[in-house]
């Protein structure tokens, strides 16, 4: 979790039976390329983000087998001595490509790519999934929500229901990521700065001989921060009444009331207008309690008068859909000449086949609008020239072309280690924010549409797409 | 993560700006009693399983604001130099009472109870409910996929689908406790002795020239743990054939084949005909992709022939059903002279009403068959004597009522802290398991069914009753 931790143990024993193997059988040092990817976006969305590189860079550097392991492994009985000393001294020695964190992300493209011995690349599988799979998920889903508020903050609330330790607080930083405005996790403020905030609980107007007295206390030592919960007992007979009383009485200027239960619609809309009348337009109305994407558009298109959301549990787990499914797959090989022999897994649904080859990945732009039209996954030595036409083809309905003139092409992985080095600058957490927010805008509305979003183009090159096909027509052999 | 780790910062924000203002108006040392319960039961199942009390423990024993900690809180501006003082010396000297891991738990009884001063108590909840929370999730699923499974092994395969670090790490714990034969996840081995176990993904096979030399290798390699991965070309025309051929050649005795994708039903079926017809009678059948207790169920009840299953992310993230809905509420505080006034939190929800006062919770168990009937919620100071007649009533439906007279009664809650000190004797994961079997047994099959299982009954002793009526009646006037 802090930036020493040692995850080394961290990996599916099936690494450690295959690691073996390949040292047994000579394959250690045969270089092969995996990519990272997934098939489907969480809640039938138009596009993903990417988040978790951070942790993927400080599990590599931290990458080292203790004694203790060593023994553990010895004990299955069924590790080489010599595999076993080799562990002694492993390390990452490889390449790894990836796309930053913050960025919009689509089915099919790789999103990260290890090149490297076959036994470290094999290795760091687990890990990197864990990691991509987890934060990619949080941020996709704060994305959507952060959207849905419209401009209105949002808060995660969410670590005690999170998914253990992690959960909670790299669900706070995937969360920050794509748009949140802070979270309740303050520990996540510490590792990682994202704005840690909170008022009171129940408990707090519970431990006073009175709603009132609890208002007032709070008013008394928070003047500058006065948030007041108020549906402990009955929101409109007791809460806001009692709220206004204490703002008065402590003569509060920045003050807020938090809806924690009820109907928010109803009740926001009633509450604001006590407020108003009680000459306090500027008290904000914060809403929380089971919320998502789906219920803030609703109450919001209903007339919720409400100024900021904190959101729990179906922000942490990602509720509606609590799994991002990236895959590790083998992409190529490189011979003892050092060519690149291009692998492919073959299966009987389509989707579950791969693109094989080293590969390289453009986000084209189209000029006149500046919004992102297509990827473009090609070869790793082809280039993209915006000089020149481009042609993109649906790689499964070929027929279907489009041919672009006026563009600008991005290339989206970034080389993140060479030779086992960082030769990545990590961005600071707000920096990836900032950034994430630049690279939604540059989507088309229509991708962000939470309902039957329109399919963004993710193509083939002519060469990439000849491979593949070459490489499926001989595994039907 | 390992036991040393400090969470102490791993705290909603609420819970330090509440704590400052008890610290302030001298509430701190007030005595409070708080309550976990859970409201509703994953999946709608007839039972959760408590894990993770392991977790709270080391978390409570570790509590400790480093200056680090304290400069973060400083820097909020909103925290009095006598309470980041205070913070310096913080620790927990309070008690907790707590239901083992394992036991199978029921919605709206405390499983665990806090007694300490208002500070403490209130602080430690995020990360209480966090752990509670995530592992009684894990655990609850997985002892659904376990007795789907009926008898066959169930391995937990999830790690690179899990919500993080501690997803995958106490998920694989939260998974064997609820009697799942292993995990992947190697980490869990080292940590919590979880069985780790694998053999090979598709990877191995590409990267040999073919099928059969992958397959050959591994069994020349690992002529003892021989499961080979079928799927990568075509099970029946070339995985199985292959298999069986390097069976033969390394004349293998304890084998298996794993199946990870297409139609398990129809695939095991073929498979296990090739592999008798073979002579491969004891060649075990592993079938993993994308399972739960609803597909095993269905798939074995059309036949399929599979002797072992690995289940990934629909069991590390509790997919289906993915959070675990524990709350912390305040039940009580003592006053000066240690009198304990009860508290009750009102809701216009009457599921959201908690169950005031200082409690104790007693299973029943019938003597004629040794299955637990009810549990029954009474005050701490209550005590049911197996020799006299025990009247239950349903707390809503006052007129349904059973006595019992042949039956024996357990407390569920023991002493885990007194004092701040630990006086729990804490099992090994292996004892927690066996304990777990043995209480998921004594409930009826009834209560264990998948579909509208029987509502187990969760009864308050009269004079408990009588209490909360009258914080009802009172907080409506």
């Amino acid at each position: 979790m802090n930036i020493s931790e040692n995850y080394t143990m961290l990996c599916d024993f099936y690494e450690l039976t295959m690691g073996n193997g390949y040292f047994l059988t000579g394959k250690k040092d045969t270089v092969s390329y995996f990519d990272v990817f997934f098939r489907e976006i969480p809640d039938g969305g138009g596009f993903a983000i990417a988040a978790g590189l951070e942790q993927v860079i400080e599990y590599i550097e931290n990458l080292k087998f203790t004694e203790r392991d060593i023994a553990l492994l010895r004990s299955k009985g069924c590790f080489d001595e010599r595999f076993l000393d080799y562990l002694r001294e492993f390390r990452f020695t490889g390449d790894i490509y990836a796309v930053p964190e913050g960025t919009p992300i689509f089915p099919g493209e790789p999103i990260l790519t290890v090149r490297a011995p076959t036994i470290q690349a094999q290795f760091i599988e687990t890990f990197i999934l864990l990691t991509l799979n987890h934060q990619s998920l949080i941020a996709t889903k704060a994305n959507r929500i952060v959207r849905a508020a419209n401009g209105r903050p949002v808060s995660e609330f969410g670590s005690r229901r999170a998914q253990g330790v992690a959960g909670a607080i790299h669900g706070a930083r995937a969360a920050y990521i794509a748009g949140c405005a802070g979270s309740a996790c303050t520990i996540a403020e510490e590792r990682y700065g994202v704005p840690a905030g909170g008022t009171m609980a129940h408990s707090w107007v519970l431990m006073f001989d009175s709603e009132f007295e609890a208002f007032d206390k709070y008013c008394e030592l928070y003047p500058d921060n006065c948030v007041l919960l108020v549906d402990t007992y009955n929101v409109l007979k007791s809460g806001v009444p009692n709220a206004i009383k204490a703002f008065k009485k402590h003569n509060i200027k920045k003050c807020g009331i938090r809806l924690d239960s009820g109907d928010l619609t109803y009740l926001s809309v009633k509450a604001r207008k006590m407020l108003d009348e009680a000459g306090y337009p500027q008290c904000k109305i914060v809403a929380s309690n089971s919320l998502d994407e789906y219920i803030i558009r609703d109450i919001l298109l209903q007339g919720a008068q409400i100024d900021s959301f904190g959101v729990g549990e179906r922000l942490v787990t990602s509720k509606s859909a609590p799994v991002f499914g990236g895959v590790y797959k083998l992409a190529a090989v490189e011979d003892e000449k050092g060519n690149i022999i291009p692998k492919i897994k073959v299966s009987e649904n389509p989707q579950k086949i791969t693109t094989p080859h080293f590969k390289k990945v453009y986000r084209i732009y189209e000029n006149s609008t500046g919004k992102a039209v297509a990827d473009y996954v090609c070869l790793h030595d082809e280039t993209v020239d915006e000089n020149e036409p481009l042609t993109l083809f649906d790689p499964d309905y070929t027929w279907k072309r489009k041919t672009l003139t006026d563009y600008r092409a991005e290339e989206l992985l970034k080389p993140i280690f060479k030779d086992g080095k960082c030769v990545y600058t990590r961005p600071g957490t707000d920096e990836i924010r900032d950034y994430c927010a630049k690279q939604v805008e540059l989507q088309w509305d229509e991708v962000k549409r939470f309902e039957n979003p329109h399919n963004y183009y993710v193509d083939l090159s002519k060469k990439l797409w000849d491979v593949k096909q070459k490489l499926l027509a001989d595994s039907a052999k």
